[in-house]
């Protein structure tokens, strides 16, 4: 049998598309830079899903859903947000198709008076709603967050990384003081390095954007910031403050306890799907998918082996006794007794797909009573008895979850660096890649020279670590901190 | 204060919209039929989803996600498809805006070489699809479910019954055989009546289309009808056999296990946000929405009742025992101890949000050991022993669906009723409206007569009943069996 996945080391990007299409995450669709989430991919996504709304619903909020049309008039309503957000856009003109010669022609006489925007975000959208919504400090907090498609019209994309429509959530919460929204902003982006890094078992850096990386009509943007396999830096969650901007476009006031009518202040903030291709790219390896335990749609595959029929009944009644013990212990496993596939290409195939354990049971392991148990991480084999397999593999579950995260550590710091000179700075980006920590004299022109000069970006200004003054690589100028480098999807 | 909801008998349809407003489910949104699902709404739709979705696995579906935009050449291939369906859509023809003095215009550089369609349903995306992933049939069959959102340009709308967006799941299933697609069709037509009788505690008669009222491109439509309050019929779920129309379609063949190529059989079913609409319209009251416990977000609000400070103290240490016990008991609850506001106007809005059990708690209720309990259905209220509340509550969420159903089931019984002459017929629809059973000839034009007389339509040619022969109403030609006619939404 061909190999069906490149190699990484051949051609990360290559081998990144083949492990997608292997573990039949996803598809390209006939609409250039959308993809089909294929169920296996959907059931990934519905995990996380699942575990993010658990936090957004214990931290308060309650979800809700808004249009997917916006009125292109509100978008020209916060100066910021769209001269640095909404240009690229689907834009609905039409309301009506027609028969034309057996086929179908868009019937100009329906052409819209105000033409329509496909949601990039919702921002504008929903403040517009918040404003019939708030009237008294009564009304605030409003803790709000929605599971949406949006579109915004890329023009390089790349599966489930950036395409033209993705799923996504995005929070949008109105408060009657800044505290009120600052702490917000600062609770999202510890939802999510906890989702990222409890759940995912994916290593992030916290912290703020430069000026220049910061989303459309913020004040302030928190990022999470993990280092993907090829050493390329990927942004996998966003949380704003977005101070009154939108406020005032929408003109959002709320009447005080003194009476006094203020505007409200606003966060807003958002994981999506790309969140998959970060998972693909912080554990997957030459062989195929590599799923954490608890995001994992299917924890465990066990592959009955047999000869003949005597042989097959015996074995699976074995495995009759193993479903039901890993039913009890509430492990999500599935049996794989397809028959014409011999046991090689259902081991390819879940190894692909990424199943954190497979357990093999042939004939010789019902005399022994045992089981071989193989691990997806480290596809280490082992024989194991067959008494107590349930608790045995509740913990083995659990040890891979932390296995992956100390991998995934221990990958991102061996490529994590500090810079004292711009020479050096270069050199490491251009030979090694990775997290580059280096002073940075704060303005956008020194960014710009760095982008320009090595295609490196300010990930962002990290909340951890050491906070030591220095100088600036590149003017010399002061700086506070070092700030964090990288080549970035 | 001012009574907020019209009442039903003095104009029905601003009652239905008054209950919307008052029980925060959806607002108006900018664009034309479009609306915003409040958190309200969206937890009861959130509830609806879980319930469907698990019985959706539960018979071997798997959920996936297909694009938002299909190329217009794609809703050519299917030549009923587009004839009878669709032609009144959302079309992006343009991908980018841009500022023209401090607004946005359309940049018609962008202009798109095919224009896309927003899916107003996604069989022609699906089936693409399909022809990709179906080669042989041991890749069959193919069980996908989508939860999703699309797009009607519908010209009369209202809100969750008929909007231009609206939320929805399709099922998309490709089978081997003939009887394995009428077999699901079938399999899922159930799990919407099962859904919508145990759940919703809303009655429905099950049937198939007649052939004008088929879904555009299906062999048959099945359907789940009800009635609401104002004697209108409501189409609440169909399930549609799709035969081979759409593999010839999109020429998705499989190859047997004798080796043969055969093209692909089909079933598609869904249902949407329009249960929101049936579920308001068939338990609701003048003092608002009512909600059957099953689906409830909030099946319990407690309010604590005080005068001063000390008694707020005791009254609401009973309570935290209270919300103890509830919790112990996985009952849904809150506990409204907001200050400011007085207990008639607590009592008004928890009565219009439909949370199907009000406790109230005073100091008395301390000295005696009771609470007083308010059922949301029958508006009925008792004092209750403290002790054993609990439990008392869960047998009561029980009796209160039990009684809802029990309550609908009654009130469509009594607007059923048998018309045999044309006159009697016509009397009926005019002076009482309801369900009509009555003879029909099987013809179109006799179908289009009755609907251009009476504005009835056939509802269902139904599974349950008398099967008995008789002449059409109408043309006295031979009729198998009575079908049912109604107003409908």
């Amino acid at each position: 049998m061909a190999k069906k996945i490149t190699n990484q080391s051949d051609d990360y990007s290559q081998w990144y598309h083949d492990v997608i299409r292997e573990a039949k995450l996803a598809d390209n669709a006939p609409v250039r830079g959308s993809m089909v989430i294929r169920p296996n991919g959907f059931a990934l996504w519905e995990n996380m899903k699942q575990a993010l709304d658990g936090m957004f619903k214990e931290t308060g909020h309650e979800n809700a859903y808004f249009p997917l049309f916006i009125p292109k008039s509100f978008l020209s309503k916060e100066a910021q947000h769209v001269e640095g957000f909404a240009k690229e856009c689907a834009v609905v003109t039409h309301s009506r198709l027609k028969s034309v010669d057996g086929g179908v022609e868009v019937d100009p006489e329906s052409r819209l008076e105000e033409e329509l925007i496909v949601r990039p975000t919702s921002e504008t959208i929903i403040w517009d709603s918040y404003r019939n919504w708030i009237q008294s400090y009564r009304d605030l907090p409003i803790l709000i967050n929605q599971w949406a498609n949006v579109v915004r019209w890329e023009l390089r994309t790349r599966m489930f990384l950036r395409t033209m429509e993705f799923l996504w959530q995005e929070g949008h919460t109105a408060h009657a003081t800044k505290d009120e929204a600052v702490e917000e902003t600062e609770r999202m982006l510890q939802v999510y390095r906890t989702f990222a890094e409890d759940y995912m078992a994916m290593p992030v850096v916290t912290g703020t954007k430069s000026a220049s990386e910061r989303f459309a009509g913020a004040v302030e943007t928190y990022c999470i910031e993990s280092l993907m396999q090829d050493n390329k830096a990927l942004q996998a969650g966003t949380s704003h403050f977005l101070g009154q901007n939108f406020a005032k476009a929408f003109d959002v006031k709320y009447q005080s306890a003194e009476g006094e009518h203020e505007y409200v202040w606003a966060t807003s903030w958002g994981v999506s799907t790309r969140l998959i291709g970060g998972l693909i790219m912080t554990h997957s390896d030459d062989q195929g998918l590599v799923l954490p335990p608890k995001l994992a749609p299917t924890q465990v595959v066990i592959v009955p082996i047999w000869r003949d029929d005597e042989q097959k009944a015996n074995v699976l009644e074995y495995c009759d006794g193993i479903t039901a013990e890993l039913n009890e212990h509430d492990i999500k496993f599935k049996l794989d007794d397809r028959e014409g596939y011999n046991p090689g290409r259902k081991f390819a195939e879940h190894e692909a797909t990424g199943i954190p354990l497979r357990i093999a049971v042939g004939p010789r392991d019902l005399e022994n009573h045992n089981v071989e148990l193989a691990r997806r991480d480290t596809l280490e084999k082992n024989i194991v008895d067959r008494d107590g397999l349930g608790n045995h593999i509740n913990e083995l579950l659990v040890n891979i979850q932390d296995d992956l995260y100390d991998a995934a550590k221990r990958r991102i710091d061996e490529n994590t660096h500090h810079a004292e000179s711009y020479d050096e700075f270069k050199d490491i980006i251009a030979n090694k890649g990775g997290f580059v920590y280096a002073h940075w004299d704060g303005t956008a022109e020194t960014e710009e020279k760095i982008k320009d000069e090595t295609k490196a970006t300010i990930r962002c200004i990290p909340f951890e670590g050491e906070k030591e003054a220095g100088e600036c690589m590149v003017t010399g100028e002061p700086s506070l901190q070092k700030v964090l480098f990288a080549k970035a999807y």
